[in-house]
């Protein structure tokens, strides 16, 4: 058995050679290729990926999976040989049942229309465009076919975030907008935040030095990983030991940047923090979509946007801007970084509206798969929810239907539920970090996170993909997903800002 | 036939975008990984490399070589379809011939020995590094033994400058060396060229821009390509779209960065100027180490060391570094920067004595590989044929026989030769393109160089591999490898300099 191990070590080794040669292909790309090689460089990437998939489906992998799985079930459920089977052989049947004819026919699709997209969203053309989001939904639907499944979308979902399904996500999305929209609609009411403290002119030089400080402190480790700069900001693992972040920067608008920095950090930790003899294995790497985004969101959003945080880190800003920032005072700074309001655009929204967004495409995916929603009626169906939700109707399609880039490029179905699952989830590991160790406020008002770093790290980076979800959830907190922690963080911080 | 020739052209891409992938994995090892990366990144290019491997030496590549021959050997031999089987079929017979254990031997034997010679070399301790040394040279000799040969050096030599032998290369070398130190004697016997000029404070960013600018004008192109920093400089491929150099600057070295520049710009524009239908095949790049030298060295030297050059561009250096080189003359800079002196190290030496250091080189391999030299008496061997050609003995190991990574990385064995088979064709080339267009000169003592890139394009660049070194000495020069030229251009040059 031990043979037939390091046989499966060694196949899942050389997969993983080939997975990652992909990505380092992928963040030159974004980061430094000349525009020249954009036409090789697509074939060889689609080159590393093909083999990378059609060695993970080699029958014989399946077999030597089916050899072990005898062995590996007389081990402990949590044991890492067990694991490795386990999470192997997800993997090997998710990919098994698609054809890979249908693999091709699909990336032909997702390159064409991603082109299309291109063209239609600033030209506000949803109908130039929609022809081939009906091919979309139709090969998504087909995806979802090669599966069993209790909805539709089900195995769509499965792929990102592991277990999660329609049937455990919608009441928990129902729930969470009933509670958002009337929070939403108090702040709201009230006079807008001044946030013009963030427009002035900040240079690039500056924001990116200080982006670094940041996330050093936070314990990026920069000897496993490095920040560059590209048009939209990603992380990217190479190996456990090589974890890069990438990050854009606006001289008019301070938090693009920072935002942008800690958010990636947060991801590159989540990874950076894996047992290093995972290397070169499927347990190498974040659990789910959702996991991985509870921690971006973590670090962006309840440490990066916090009072304690800024208590250490505002005079630092202050001295570096100190002809921008020097005469405002924490608290109006405080306020700014803050600002809740309707707004059209997801990528830019406030963490109070945002779940609203997020939770919109994650039901009209739903309804364009189950069929009980035509993509002819997508646009009509995108603004009354956003009228209902946000109380703001987007006057054309460019900042509607067109503005996310996910339908144009993937499937429709399993995109976007993660974004949401990532905010409720941080708000449980990082109340459940506080409660195991209140002084976690206190260092972080000294630029201090080596406490939170370590309680995340112990419960969940260290882990990978050993744990599904639910599983880490259940080891991290002691139950499973629930948006209370994520309503009393709201409530308490927006509470104090807006006296509600 | 289409179909098998399009199904080889399938094979080929594949392999190509294996190797290309390799490459970039390579570049950014050099350029931008963190430290943490390096053990990971060590198993992804060995696992491209060896999938590239394997598939080149498929025998049902082989099988669809053998059923393409008697169609293409009905075409004209310069045909495209002739040429790509031709070249493809000397690749897969050379690779089919070495067992992939002994590749895999001596991949292992070598990254052993670097390691030691890493050491060994600042310790000046050749003792150390002799036992692997002599395992490096019956790995070299076994590697030969895989082949037919003439002189047991020609298979290695074959591998970097295919069609060169012993033979050939021998009196051709011998001559140059015998028409050489005479040169050397005369110039070393005067007073010294001062070039304290070049050794002044000069700050990187200022150099990295001129030599940016001088290969702008040479006509690299950055669409195709962009310049990092390296601790060794190296031109590297991922597509005939996109061809990359490094380069590395010294502060207190003015020609350190822009002869490397210069340098890797050769060898790029080479890469560069090469039929983009070749793309993704065995046609695209270099045909030999020698015929990419000539190139590196015929902008570096012939041009870069040039007074026409110098004519358009030392007012510019100047206004760049006024303080450091607005009172020196263009004569006394032209002067410096072709100074001749005998000296210990390779890399460092001027174009003159240059040759002499790669001729040692080269003699002291065969006579390794012949058996008339014991790895034992190499270093003395080295002291001896210094004092003979340059008239300087190393005071120790550390700047003589340790002083290349070379064999402490790779064969011994045609590791060598290629220098000087590119200076001397460099040489050759040059004068044609000058006898063609005699405009040549004026035009580039107005930083001008396009008619001089166009012949070179024409000539050599646009045929990437197809042709022979010997084949294509014929059609630009029409003649074969001969050392007038630069004998020629030696003794007008220096002669000039120093009134011989």
């Amino acid at each position: 058995m031990k043979d037939k191990l390091a046989e499966l070590q060694a196949r899942l080794a050389e997969i993983k050679d080939l997975e990652q040669a992909a990505y380092v292909l992928y963040w030159d790309q974004n980061v430094y290729m000349p525009p020249g090689g954009a036409a090789a460089r697509g074939r060889q990437t689609a080159t590393l990926t093909r083999l990378a998939h059609e060695k993970f489906i080699d029958p014989d992998l399946g077999r030597l999976l089916d050899e072990l799985q005898p062995y590996t079930e007389s081990l402990p459920y949590e044991s890492d040989e067990a694991s490795l089977v386990r999470v192997a052989r997800r993997l090997y049947e998710r990919k098994s049942k698609v054809p890979p004819k249908f693999t091709a026919e699909f990336e032909n699709h997702t390159a064409t229309i991603l082109e299309v997209w291109k063209e239609a969203r600033p030209a506000d053309d949803f109908a130039k465009v929609r022809p081939y989001l009906e091919r979309t939904l139709d090969l998504s639907r087909r995806y979802a076919s090669y599966f069993d499944y209790e909805h539709i979308a089900d195995p769509l979902i499965d792929g990102a975030d592991y277990g999660m399904k329609v049937s455990t996500i919608r009441p928990i999305f129902a729930e969470l907008r009933e509670r958002l929209v009337p929070i939403v609609q108090a702040i709201t009411a009230q006079p807008p935040a001044d946030n013009a403290c963030l427009h002035q002119h900040f240079p690039e030089e500056q924001q990116l030095a200080f982006g670094v400080e940041v996330i050093k402190r936070f314990g990026y480790d920069f000897e496993r990983g490095r920040e560059d700069k590209s048009p939209h900001p990603f992380t990217i693992e190479f190996s456990i030991g090589d974890v890069r972040i990438t990050t854009r920067v606006k001289e008019n608008d301070l938090l693009e940047a920072l935002s942008g920095t800690m958010h990636e950090a947060g991801h590159a930790m989540y990874e950076q923090g894996g047992r290093m003899d995972f290397e070169g294995t499927p347990l190498a790497g974040g659990t789910s979509m959702g996991v991985h985004e509870s921690q971006s969101r973590l670090w962006e959003n309840l440490v990066g946007l916090g009072r304690p945080f800024w208590h250490h880190f505002y005079p630092k800003l202050q001295a570096v801007f100190p002809d921008q920032l020097g005469s405002v005072n924490p608290d109006a700074f405080y306020r700014a970084i803050n600002k809740v309001e309707r707004s059209l655009i997801r990528v830019e929204a406030d963490e109070v509206t945002y779940n609203l967004h997020v939770m919109l495409r994650f039901d009209l995916e739903c309804q364009l798969l189950e069929g009980s929603l035509e993509v002819r009626d997508l646009p009509e169906a995108w603004r009354a929810r956003m009228g209902a939700d946000l109380g703001i109707v987007p006057p054309d399609d460019r900042d509607g239907v067109l503005q996310d880039i996910h339908w144009y490029s993937n499937f429709i179905g399993g995109q976007f539920q993660g974004y949401t699952l990532g905010n409720i989830m941080s708000a449980q590991f990082f109340e459940a970090a506080l409660q195991a160790h209140p002084e976690i406020t206190g260092e972080m008002e000294n630029g201090e996170f080596g406490t939170l770093l370590r309680w995340l790290t112990d419960n969940i980076y260290q882990h990978g993909s050993k744990f599904t979800t639910a599983e880490l959830l259940e080891r991290a907190v002691g139950g499973s997903l629930s948006i209370e922690p994520y309503i009393r963080y709201l409530r308490e911080k927006y509470g104090e800002l807006y006296e509600l």
